[in-house]
């Protein structure tokens, strides 16, 4: 069984990896550069653990999978504590780097999500959960549909990463995007902001969201 | 049949979705953002529910594959009706959405498409028809010819998605780029400008090049 | 025959349209996005058309694909003709859009290629030469070997035309980068510099370059 | 056996063509840009050459490669020779162009690797040594499972080439990137900072790195 959580902690580590890079006017890479980093983490990793654990690195998935009929649900439990515990590894990591920068003076909000004030657009709660409910229920349409046995073989972590670059396109300016309770968790410890206070929307909306996605595939894709 | 059409409802919403991340030089993903954001949507969206609707979220391009004998006429009106509600309905979700935000004081143009003084870059109405039906074609050549039984399997979704963002890096600056009615239609009836008054050529001009495109792959593509 | 050359006119024309697309402050996408377009038309197109030319919109591509054994000599004449009336044509059509801009004053560089006081970062004739023929080279070296029997199927389209995002990239600032005379041909007539008189650069430099990838290929390509 | 390591030589050259792509507000490409140039260079050229020689151009992956098992000891030393050789060429051909820029005034960096000082974003020797170690070590993960028999086939250049990409949108602030020691040998020798006297690290750190990379692999890959 170590088989198939171990992946899925070691690459939520990745899954966080790229949060640091907030954009800054100087050597940032701006949100287009942020959105390919998520999607191609989760692109890559799927191809390099795909057929070992099933390469799902954020509880939602695993419970929108579960909610599809495509997971065990003894399995879900130990996948959601691999993919919290490998975040917040990874973003202790970042926070080893990070201190090593000349001038270092504190983490901000270290990519964590939010609303309302911690919102980079400022953007209101209400607004906050309609996006990340949404969002992550076109995910998990797109996971599902993609990894259906009647869609093309191969093809699954290109649609389901660039998915992911597609939503943080989306609502980066929102709450920084999550659909990712693992991905919130990580870098809310080590943020100087509330972060922790707002953690709770970042777990009930995606889960939220990816059930409802679950159940829309399996209406809507049920063969004939 | 509910199977054949209703994805393209619920993709036609996820269509439009990006459509309000405008350029801003605060918190946007300028155009090249936006482009690359339009083309994942469709790349993920066929991958997702391609093996069970086709894949098609635009009207245009349910016309265009009728004229290339790809698509039957009786399914043209319940698939045009879908994608139609699909994107006024997304359209009416982003607005939910752009409402939560502090000082929201309007939805302004809501990245719906123009000409003249609705233009980005003050094209002109003969300009936006030239552009529009050119890209169309194209976008139902390169439909046509990659989902062709003699281009290699699995690939269309990533030749036809990768095409938006390539139409949208385009014709942004004349249009704002729609070659698709149901895109440009959700978004007009939410813009505080005058969309709605040009919204007839953003369907004139797509159907009229989709059926050109359809035309010459019929033409050029046809088997020795 | 009509068959074979005929889509290579069509998709020269379509690798002309995304040059127009100059970087501007106001409503540019950057070399980036410049680069992204240039690189899609090619991968759009080979999936549009691969099967039925063969999908090379490029006089040096059809020479190097003769020197390395892949196309008959007697084609290259019509491809070559086609490949430039299109580029000429596409390059119109950019015209009349163009001249639809309110307060349009003329077509400036319009995109061309140059050297000298004609390269964006004003970089000599013999960096244009070396930058040209190398980077033509590599270009022909990817082509040859994406397209060989024993690298993967249905993956050369994607390989090809990144590499030509690869290359732009890459030379841009130094020739606005051409490794493809039709296309430098095609705006060089409408341009409102002397780029018509540095034109023979960007014929002779990939076609060398183009003839230089392909026996590397061959001497380094062939089987034990 | 010159079919195994000559065309690693190549490619290392095109490895670090795109390398003096720095950055400028003028003409340049921003992280992004380079970091897409970079994934597009290892993407294209696996496709190119992966059937010939294995395509890798990285001494710190061909160690990890044979770290897991997958590449002959007595290959290592003539690859890594060649991929030295191929990456020092592909600098002074660059060298070669950037002098013929109008205003020349000397190479700056050349876009070399570099800690404390020399870090584009002032991070130190242990961020440098922490970055440079992890991200070669997800790099040889990504690599051995992308081209496990269990991966789908055909898709691993792709992964491998925006793994690289991934990376760079990472870590260019830290050190400006290398995971690659001959990268990083290459471009030090034109270099007119102390570059040199810094590459011990670009060569200890990614070798530590894909060793470890390719131990977790074994120990998480293995088969049930």
């Amino acid at each position: 069984m170590q088989n198939f959580w171990g992946p899925s902690g070691w690459y939520s580590a990745a899954v966080v990896v790229p949060c640091w890079l907030q954009p800054s006017p100087e050597l940032g890479i701006g949100f287009v550069g942020v959105s390919i980093a998520f999607g191609l983490t989760v692109l890559t990793a799927a191809y390099a653990v795909g057929h070992i654990s099933g390469g799902h690195f954020n509880p939602a998935v695993s419970l929108g999978l579960w909610a599809g009929g495509r997971f065990e649900a003894k399995e879900l439990l130990p996948y959601i504590v691999a993919q919290v515990l490998g975040a917040v590894v990874a973003a202790w990591i970042l926070y080893l780097i990070v201190q090593g920068q000349a001038g270092f003076s504190g983490t901000g909000g270290f990519a964590s999500n939010g609303f309302g004030e911690l919102s980079p657009g400022q953007y209101s709660l209400v607004s906050a959960l309609i996006i990340e409910i949404v969002l992550t229920a076109f995910f998990l349409i797109i996971i599902l549909g993609a990894t259906d046995q009647r869609a093309p073989a191969g093809f699954a972590p290109i649609a389901i990463g660039l998915a992911l670059t597609l939503i943080h396109l989306i609502s980066i300016p929102v709450t920084n995007t999550s659909v990712n309770p693992a991905r919130s968790t990580g870098v809310a410890f080590f943020a100087e902001t509330a972060a922790l206070s707002q953690l709770w929307l970042f777990w009930v909306a995606p889960m939220i969201g990816a059930v409802i996605g679950a159940v829309i595939y399996k209406v809507v894709g049920k063969k004939d």
